[in-house]
């Protein structure tokens, strides 16, 4: 199958070379010429501009759309869809806000384009692992899409069968799925990304518990000299815990227990975020969504002015200095 | 009424004077002596040993202590258990663990000496505005102590009645309450600290949003430049929000808007930690108490090792660099 | 000053009522016809439709609308704002969303009618007490409402001044403040309510745990039974936690102390949400206030279908069955 | 080798079995004589009392006790410690304090008796898939013990080598890990099962959202009707979130998607407690996990009290009755 591809950056480029790699034809193009050039030179078609990518597809096209959710997605899809012709498709592959992706969809649609949204995951290691698709839009423009999704997976690959599947879809279990009309394709993804956060915070705490238990604030015979990379390695194997994200924590801690490299100022993108407003939207306790989600958001803070206003109280009510002298180092067990 | 009071530090002298101004004997040791000789200067029985101390008490002797929890005032107790005799009273005024209270009255009542356990809460304003007690022990011991008991509490004062309290117990509209057998009045002071860092937690949080609502990280038409010192004293009057610790917010902020003379890193007492470990023993949810605990650890670190372990598995899974760019400023409303 | 008030509820009918106390005319209006015939009984200008309210009063007009937020109260604005002249007053006195405020602000404005959204507190407790009031839109206009304002506001009352206010705005310590341009008094009486559920939840989370003391799933000898009555009673006299909330909070529990005629499914309304999606995107932590509307979420679930998941996971790990026999009864202490 | 086993439960029975497997001898006891019975069926020497099996065991004998944590598996130990001779060594795989290793530790060492504590993951999939070892104790005694810990771990398998694990510790490719001295093992476990709680909250919370995406209090637009079952099924294959416990849920909604057959109520044992006191003592911030063990609390709960109290005030503010109208379904987007 040919088909266009819009953005060739971490995610892009690594679509395309998998797709080039099954068997299809690619023609790309990016705002930055060398990306295109650097792909043309590994068997893409090179389009630099998209009007030449639109010219260089045979009817129905088919565009992927690899692009930062928001105004950067909105507009090339609103340049295509004056290119393009009716019955041909645009997929976003990014990670856009479902709510954009039903009035974009809703919009083409009275074009006679077809929308289709797609999540995406995997990472830099999707090339080769291939990439989790959670798919919205009409189901037999999804089906036509059928040869690009099932290259892009990852396939049944090593992955245990779970018993009692019979008679389902069988894409799924690919690695691909269908989840409904537009826009549930990124509200899947959104929520992988929030559950993401979550799994990722709790991890995160049970490290710090271990390694503190060195710490030289707790009296000598109250510590533990724990190997924390060990333990991450160790948990791979036959424990509850064990996790692709587990896998990633051995492998980083392996080379530097200490992860000093790290500064730990924590990025969020747009799914943590909506995740959360989608939980609010439907009345739906989300805890340790939400805690993970503001975790990040502390982590870029040096101190919030709700800390300040803390200590201001303090100082108020009890004249508390705020040395944050022994009293912190009262615990009692 | 003679009372001996060990520790004359910032809450324990201060509990001397309203004594004092109450026509009470105050016979006052400290291990510092000159804070001993300044309370002589107002009007106490200077001791200079614990000993001397009980030398100038009748019989039943009354004995409180008002010493940094743990070592110290359990060190106090013991002293004072070997030189006391039967039927003398210790109380306990400092904010000890309850747990601690119920093994040393147990273990004064095989001496037949009386322990009391007194939460007393009011700080730096206790002398003038009068202490709020919370007590535990012998009914017939703290009847004993009512007169000492109702000079240090803070009267009714000009606080509204509740309705509905006929028949009940009036001490407690006088602001000190019995509340049940050794260990139950720090049991009780133990959770109004719980509460009290709920409390302050939830107007840090609330106050932060209003002054972030002026950051130069928001679009400019999604700013408000919001007077936070004058929104606090606006809602000391008809809000629902209104509180004491609302009035020291509107205090502090009314001096200092920026709070910038703080750096925000909180100190936490053993209440709070206490007060989720009774939690966790009751088996009661504390999503609210327990993150505002956490909170004041948070501030006290600069980065997590959590935090790193965080970036660490994002630049595994996805290459990112933890540059926080405009990653994390993507919002969607 | 003559004054129309559309929307004769709880809240609406009380500020006619206390606007009438104050000497102002009051022209009101409600789709309930009873409601607007007892006002006029009460002294009010009774008008049976909107375009009646509109003739009875002098322009340039002043119109508080006091309806539920969303559509009725922008279907009421729009109403109005056919019928209404340029230089005239739209008030928006309920709990609309600050981004609506803003939207209908920009429209109104074409037509050179004003809107002033005022942020109102003080439940059914207003009418006697005052009302709070937080306000949002252009200086001039907020300054010509000031009679109504003021009469409405609980004035400084017998709350204690706060030091260092000296040249500030004179009106916040009379209770009404001018947040800034229009959407500002919404904003911060939606940060007010976010903060006041945390509030909520802090004396909810606490009580609680001293109600469960005398829980029977606790060892005999780990039980106190505290009277919570009298401890919220107590709370109320010079301790850190006391508040408005506290003193409601004591009234509650004086006449009924099990709380059994309260089930403990827990409203929200908007504000608690909009707080929380605030803060995300001003990418701040609040942990606490989160919390807090999630407990109520929670309130009014039975079985969540996360929890069911929870036992399905721990059954396939462990043959986990579900019966939550003696495993959760393991404290360590 | 030859081993005694005390506790032929779910745990300890497979222990024996795998041990068997893998040409061990096993002297197995249990107070269920038709535990014993069974397990002598399928090779293992049965014993009908401790003494038996000390007497069927070589010197320095080596016994695994596989018993509830608390206070059987001290009397098991007790026991045990009045049979054993110097240089014997006492196993505790079950679940037990890491406070109380390092008491017991202690306590047997002056009778020259070696005390190993082993933190065992796997549950029922331990007899096939081996079990994760986290161990405790003097390093030469663990030593002696390789034979079986070998035996009993699930070895490197099919997971993929972490990079630069060179000169580490080859153990721990084997699943399982000498973590430090008496107690270090059971707290690394117990990490481990706090790490799970946060894990298995996450997922719950996620499909939450997913699920009630097709709720009936949604406007029918805002709905998506989602196969919960292919979401877990489709993120085994190339996700972020893939992961042992996705393996679980997957398998749990594969045959019945909606879980009616789980009410909901979820118990939790000792580890998830202690990991946040463990927390706590180290003042590191846990609000995930904390989060995590408070859904399982709430979770067993009908209407907590603090539910009612939150019913209670907003009453009293408010008026507002508690029937949970149309107020709750506000929600703006």
């Amino acid at each position: 199958m040919r088909i266009g591809v819009i953005g060739l950056g971490r995610m892009g480029g690594n679509i395309v070379r998998r797709l080039l790699d099954g068997g299809h034809e690619c023609v790309a193009f990016d705002v930055d010429a060398k990306a295109v050039d650097g792909l043309a030179g590994e068997g893409a078609v090179p389009a630099h501009a998209i009007a030449d990518l639109v010219a260089a597809l045979p009817a129905p096209r088919v565009v992927w759309v690899m692009l930062p959710e928001g105004k950067i997605t909105g507009d090339a899809i609103d340049q295509l869809a004056n290119l393009l012709s009716p019955d041909d498709v645009i997929i976003d592959g990014g990670n856009s806000f479902y709510k954009d992706d039903i009035a974009r969809g809703a919009a083409l649609i009275e074009k006679n384009i077809h929308f289709v949204d797609v999540g995406t995951s995997g990472g830099v290691w999707g090339r080769e692992r291939g990439y989790c698709m959670m798919i919205g839009g009409e189901a037999d423009v999804v089906k036509r899409l059928d040869p690009i999704l099932a290259t892009l997976a990852p396939g049944a690959g090593g992955i245990s069968k779970t018993p009692g599947r019979d008679g389902r879809d069988p894409r799924v279990e690919q690695g691909y799925m269908h989840c409904g009309p537009t826009g549930s394709g990124h509200f899947v993804k959104m929520i992988h990304n929030g559950i993401e956060y979550g799994l990722m915070q709790a991890y995160a705490e049970g490290f710090d518990i271990l390694r503190n238990k060195s710490s030289k604030e707790l009296p000598e015979d109250r510590r533990f000299d724990i190997d924390v990379a060990d333990v991450a390695e160790v948990w791979r194997r036959g424990s509850v815990v064990s996790s692709w994200l587990l896998d990633l924590t051995a492998t980083a801690l392996a080379s530097d227990p200490s992860l000093d490299r790290f500064e730990g100022r924590v990025a969020d993108s747009g799914e943590g975020r909506w995740t959360i407003e989608a939980a609010i939207e439907e009345a739906v306790p989300v805890d340790v969504l939400a805690a993970a989600l503001f975790a990040r958001f502390r982590s870029r803070i040096d101190h919030p002015f709700g800390d300040k206003l803390l200590s201001a109280m303090r100082f108020q009510f009890g004249g508390h200095k705020e040395a944050v002298g022994p009293e912190e180092k009262i615990s009692k067990t």
